[in-house]
């Protein structure tokens, strides 16, 4: 059973479609990037978001944008790729995955241009469609990584169990799954039928524009409650285990996540229930000591009470906090999920051991 | 130090004026109520809500709309009173508040017209006075109901003291000063200098619109945050006692609050912060054994993901689930404070106790 067709970015018959992201959920339009300046601004503008499907993006939308390369004159072909990788990677400097995709696209053709130069000589058209490969290569791996992810936090899970999340690590912030949204994935294509909670996520929202979105979208049971809801539903006894992402973590343990998780994985602590953190080993941080040691994003006091919203939700002038994340203390978490396996305390021998395999 | 001039519902200078809460934070539009139909208009639409201050409004609307009677003649005069009492109540019936305050004000004419048959005789414009007086007593009561609290309240705090709120237990809620509220501004009279941090309470957001509001408006530091940053704040180190009100509080001590408010209560137990739930005794029912045998009353889902909103920010057709209260085990409760004295555990003896004095 194929649980979902959703993807943030789709390639076939030649053609690359981005899923508007900032239209969710009323309204799904997959837009065609044709050009790099479509690229460029679905990046820009945020349509396609999440660190994985960025990388997506940038791999085939390097590809598209060079592909109408006419002639064969290899060194005019590099300059092209060269000066569009610089041109995608200005949408979002500070996007990590961005850079790294478009660096490992130039990579791929430098290795086959050089290799060119010893043996056979290599063609525009026949870099053009390694270039293909190489975006689709991106795309499997982190499809691959997601899907691991899943198997593993499905080990965790029983069928019929009802599940809290918070925020959106779904499948259109991936290639394909998500974090920790992948095994309810994986369980609902195995009949599992797990009835998801997912909080709200103020004041972004995520969880009900974005995750109540694709679960939904995906058939799944799937119940939107405001952040302040989980203790409530909780101790109805409705939930089972918690799944959440996670942006960083540190060698300790503690991760840092959207701003309300720790106050989740305290909850789960006291209602007895499992916390489960889903981290990638790329987003594991052996350099980073302690949760303290991760530098928390302060933003704008509007995005509480001006955003969204018609007018003010409160007196003009009023101050806010308005932290972007928070760090959940090792002790909440029961186990970590990473794509080579479930790591379980004690975290600081654990998580070392894991990378250094 | 007289901190501030907010009240619900003022009398002065023979004009009734109430606050039109609705229009808050972005206008603070006091309209005077000079018909029985401006009162009732203004109860149903819910310009003025808060038990306590539906009764003030009560009692002084009954005698604004009455007033007007001309001649002597006691009997029409009753009548009239009866009427328009009738009216009044109808505009919000299950407010215990209201009914209540308007009986009284019944008793208390009919009591001198009693009187007045075995001495001296009771003219219409004396029972008009009569009546006027009762209503400043229902407001005066209740504030020194609220004032009681506070004080008591301010002796568990110190000055400097960061102290967390959900929802809104504050002055326009009851004649003054407010439950949870009140020895916030009695301590801000006294130069505590509370640093204030309130929850904005989601769906309804009566912390960033009524409770943000009106401590910013009387000077005192209040800072707004989303429900889900609670636990930050506690970990920052910023809270030292968490102060909320309370809808009914069982025989056992288990309290019935705003939504969100028993997670409150475990991060403050979870992080060694002391919680504090303020409760006039009228609200504590002995009938009531257990929080188990409170009804939590559910609201549509629109509340979450249209309410507030240009457009749904959820799919259309999702599932939520939307309790107005949630029930906070007497586990987490540090004391309840009461217009009569503080509770500490055990409350199902200690709460008994008080109640019988």
């Amino acid at each position: 059973m194929k649980v979902f067709d959703i993807a943030p970015v789709k390639f076939a018959d030649g053609k690359m479609m981005i899923l508007d992201q900032t239209q969710l959920p009323g309204e799904e339009i997959y837009i065609e990037a044709r050009t790099k300046e479509d690229v460029w601004e679905a990046i820009y503008h945020l349509k396609v978001r999440g660190a994985p499907a960025i990388g997506v993006a940038a791999g085939y939308g390097l590809y598209i944008s060079v592909r109408g390369y006419e002639g064969g004159d290899m060194a005019g072909f590099r300059k092209l790729v060269g000066e569009t990788s610089e041109y995608l990677n200005s949408s979002r400097p500070t996007a990590v995955n961005l850079s790294w995709a478009l660096g490992r696209m130039e990579r791929v053709l430098d290795e086959a241009i050089k290799a060119g130069e010893k043996s056979t000589h290599l063609t525009v058209e026949e870099a053009k469609k390694l270039m293909l490969a190489e975006a689709e290569k991106i795309r499997m791996e982190d499809e691959e990584s997601c899907k691991a992810m899943g198997e593993y936090g499905l080990s965790l899970l029983k069928p019929g169990m009802g599940i809290l999340t918070h925020c959106n690590a779904g499948t259109i912030a991936t290639a394909k799954y998500g974090t920790c949204l992948a095994p309810i994935y994986l369980g609902q294509e195995r009949g599992y039928n797990f009835r998801v909670f997912a909080d709200e996520t103020r004041p972004l929202l995520q969880g009900a524009r974005l995750t109540s979105w694709e679960l939904y979208k995906s058939g799944i049971d799937v119940t939107l409650i405001c952040d302040n809801m989980a203790s409530i539903v909780m101790k109805n006894g409705w939930i089972d285990a918690v799944v959440v992402g996670c942006d960083r973590m540190a060698a300790n343990g503690d991760g840092a996540n959207k701003i309300g998780t720790s106050g989740v994985a305290i909850l789960a602590k006291e209602y007895g229930i499992p916390f489960y953190m889903f981290v990638p080993t790329s987003t594991i941080d052996l350099n980073t000591r302690t949760g303290d040691d991760i530098p928390i994003e302060l933003r704008k006091g509007e995005e509480i009470y001006r955003m969204w919203y018609e007018k003010n939700m409160a007196p003009e002038g009023v101050k806010t906090y308005n932290p972007s994340f928070d760090v959940t203390d090792h002790k909440y978490i029961t186990a970590v999920i990473t794509e080579k396996g479930v790591v379980r305390p004690p975290y600081d021998v654990n998580l070392r051991k894991l990378k250094d395999e």
